[in-house]
């Protein structure tokens, strides 16, 4: 079994499709490496990639697209919603087949050192790459922006790990090995964002709620409908059904229901067994039980 | 990624545990396949086993196995409580990874010549595999059992599709590729088995229920409990999800409730996967939206 890597790379970019296009085509002509979404965001001005490959493949893929973002995206002329330090903002690196944690932040590190190297842009590695216990939030490296760089790299907590200045145009760039994140909202049958608000703050870590969950109340104007949007770092720890679960019995007490969800971006298939397992009450459950749990162990 | 076949060969023999173990070791000691399970039951006087491996593996695990059962175990002492015709009563060859049911079909055949020509044990194929339509269940073709062979041999309809007449002692063997049949049951909030053969009875196909599903009425002594028995043939027709939500709203009309379930044998990921995301009512659901569903488009 080939070891395999999963690639999420969000990249300061969301209107010119000429460098969008570019930046697609970087990865898609990499050899061992297939693309499985795209989206780009007029508002956010911002695209995300997610694609997977061989750990040649990933590293290969990742460095050219990070090329054409430093040559292309002028973050001094950047607007957007979403909050960003860079032309390619963020590079998490995910195990899915037979790949370790630590192989993948070995990876995070190679790749971060080429990258600044030879595009001189400054890295800072996050979740289990982070070199410090305070920089392994995202949130908190991102925190002053782009605007903010110059100013914050010369605090002795916040040196980046490569380099030790802005890139003029293409900021810095955050790159770490981390746990697949599911990122999955719940619509309700009321229109009333105060509710999801509400069920959001029970929910959610930050506020005694869940382990794992952070979560935010959403009003979704085309559909008028109000949205519990939700990302789960660990479903090991917390599992989807729990989330769930947990919203539809918060939303019953208010006199509401859940009436349908989204994934964005990809999960991984043990999140789904998993929860079917708990619906189905399975009581000799084990991942085990699962014919396609043992392929890993037929190594031929 | 490499072909992998699963394999779910059932020999009648649940309580000598010397042959039990020579066909284990048969298995066992084969390159390129794992046992995932085994269980024998005394009072069937029959064992069951679950491997899997590549093509040429499963053919050589299987005919040793086969060899072994032929040469170790007589049908004519043979007695238990579940119907069988020979020494291993049949072998189900089920495709799991980048494989066909065409090449599944392909392998049953080449194994039925082999096991034929060599250790002189007639064949029926079945299911995906069989040559004519009326012998495409295995029950019809195992009515009469091994004391019936004889008889049933010189039946123009039943004239085995390798070899004329049964071994002396090993009978005959049905052999064929199928689709993964999941085998389900669901336990009630009741010692009352009339409940469970009333649901049962509602939600088979044979009786208009749901397609796909073969389901019983029984009673579990040991935890004085009533349980729904499924077998679901193929999942993709009916979902595990709508078996689970039928029996328990069946039950609910009587005043019960499902309290637990068990899996016997192992299950396919993706009848989770699909049950997990009916239950999430989840909207925008398609299988690629599973990381895993990539891998087998990821030729590396």
């Amino acid at each position: 079994m080939n070891k395999i890597v999963e690639c999420i790379p969000n990249f300061s970019e969301g209107r010119d499709s000429n460098i969008i296009k570019e930046i697609e085509e970087a990865i898609i002509n990499t050899k061992n490496v297939i693309l499985l979404e795209h989206s780009s965001d007029y508002d956010h001005n911002r695209s995300v990639f997610t694609f997977m490959g061989s750990m040649e493949g990933v590293y290969d893929a990742m460095y050219k697209a990070t090329s054409v973002a430093v040559n292309s995206i002028d973050l001094t002329k950047h607007e957007g919603k979403h909050p960003r330090i860079g032309a390619v903002d963020v590079i998490p690196l995910v195990p899915v087949q037979n790949v370790t944690m630590e192989e993948c932040v070995e990876l995070s590190k190679t790749l971060a050192e080429r990258i600044y190297n030879e595009l001189g842009l400054p890295v800072y590695l996050y979740e289990n790459s982070a070199s410090k216990p305070h920089r392994t939030n995202l949130a908190d490296i991102r925190r002053g922006e782009f605007e903010g760089l110059v100013e914050k790299m010369q605090s002795e907590d916040w040196k980046p790990d490569y380099g030790t200045k802005p890139h003029p145009t293409a900021g810095a760039v955050v790159i770490g090995a981390r746990k697949p994140l599911i990122a999955f909202n719940m619509q309700l049958n009321t229109a009333n964002i105060e509710i999801a608000t509400e069920i959001a703050k029970k929910i959610r870590e930050k506020n005694g709620g869940l382990k794992c969950v952070k979560a935010l109340g959403i009003m979704l104007e085309t559909k008028n409908t109000a949205q519990v949007s939700v990302n789960l770092t660990d479903y090991t720890v917390t599992s989807l059904f729990e989330v769930f679960d947990t919203v539809c019995n918060e939303a019953s007490k208010m006199g509401y229901e859940v009436v349908s969800s989204e994934l964005i971006g990809l999960s991984p298939a043990r999140a789904f067994i998993d929860t079917a397992a708990r619906y189905l009450k399975l009581e000799n459950y084990s991942y085990k039980k699962i014919i396609e749990s043992h392929l890993l162990n037929l190594e031929i």
